[in-house]
């Protein structure tokens, strides 16, 4: 004998698919959903319905785009700089680099890191993509704006060695003390890197 | 011009509903969904749907129960004892203690607990119903299983108090050291309690 009712243990399971969502927060998260009006439940329903025939990858950047566009805005935008390419391993990178919100180039987002252990090699990821984008658009500097972890430091080795020949300069983000953080506090890794990296004033 | 796809911010703003998620959780979870297949999505559409015709309260007990039930199985169930009640806060704290595997009685949930700060007065719980169904069911015991908070505490006082006629028994919750707990990372309160309600060995 169950003791919720079935479309609540349906629901709580349901929610569980999340990433990061124990049965406790899955629990939490459906009876919020029916201790509230119909609303909330109604509007994430309606949210889910067909979100993966609304949305589509374009074609250059591989951004998430709407499935009624051709390419992504942030492409096709004549403000924008082609001939600098900011390079993200997943869509939601964009939205990071855009809150700074003086970056003017396009973005290019690889579709994941560099992982053996994930079964991710160089071949699963948009990289033959951005060489054919570098000669059509006569980039001039790619932006290696991956994580400042072990895949995407390999990744961005790897990048930069498949661009030697493209003559294309290639930065990467700057590693150093992020703000607000105390001296004492920085592990020594990033203390490091922000020694070697250090800049005259 | 939005970064994203507008079906993708619809869904991570319907996520950002859900209690304890901020646009960091939303944007994950939303990536989530739109990076694997329809399943998942389906599925957790498919599970709110409905989600409100598909249970009610039961009229004796209020847990949560199947639309199509009359009354809660764990109250119309012969083998549960219909002279003992938990008293419970919530429909989700009946999941709690039937996880103990032992309690044997039926349950009361009262809706929320006492909170003036809310707005919650003792009228707005099903308390008048629990004393209907003590003299109903010839009830022998009430267990008051509400939170070790001061709503909690607030509650169980007042329902002690409305049910000193019934000639009841009441009792509640042993409050003491947590299982697995080091007596010097308990807190003081707790460890007042444990003391308080120390037993003969």
């Amino acid at each position: 004998m169950s003791v919720l009712p079935k479309a609540l243990t349906d629901l709580i399971y349901s929610l569980e698919g999340l990433p990061g969502v124990g049965p406790r927060t899955a629990e939490r998260y459906a009876y919020f959903i029916v201790q509230h009006d119909r609303s909330i439940s109604k509007k994430l329903e309606k949210s889910l319905s067909n979100i993966h025939d609304s949305i589509k990858l374009c074609p250059i950047t591989y951004a998430l785009i709407d499935a009624s566009q051709e390419f992504s805005p942030l492409y096709s935008d004549p403000n924008r700089n082609k001939q600098i390419i900011a390079v993200v391993a997943s869509p939601f990178d964009i939205l990071a680099i855009e809150r700074i919100g003086s970056f003017e180039g396009t973005y290019h987002v690889l579709g994941g890191l560099v992982s053996p252990i994930d079964g991710i090699g160089p071949e699963q990821l948009h990289i033959n993509e951005l060489l054919n984008r570098i000669k059509n658009d006569s980039v001039k500097e790619i932006i290696l704006a991956t994580n400042a972890s072990v895949e995407g430091e390999t990744t961005s080795l790897y990048i930069n060695q498949a661009l030697q020949d493209t003559g294309v300069k290639v930065t990467r983000l700057a590693r150093g003390l992020p703000i607000g953080i105390d001296l004492e506090y920085a592990d020594q890794i990033t203390l490091g890197r922000a020694m070697e990296g250090r800049t005259t004033l």
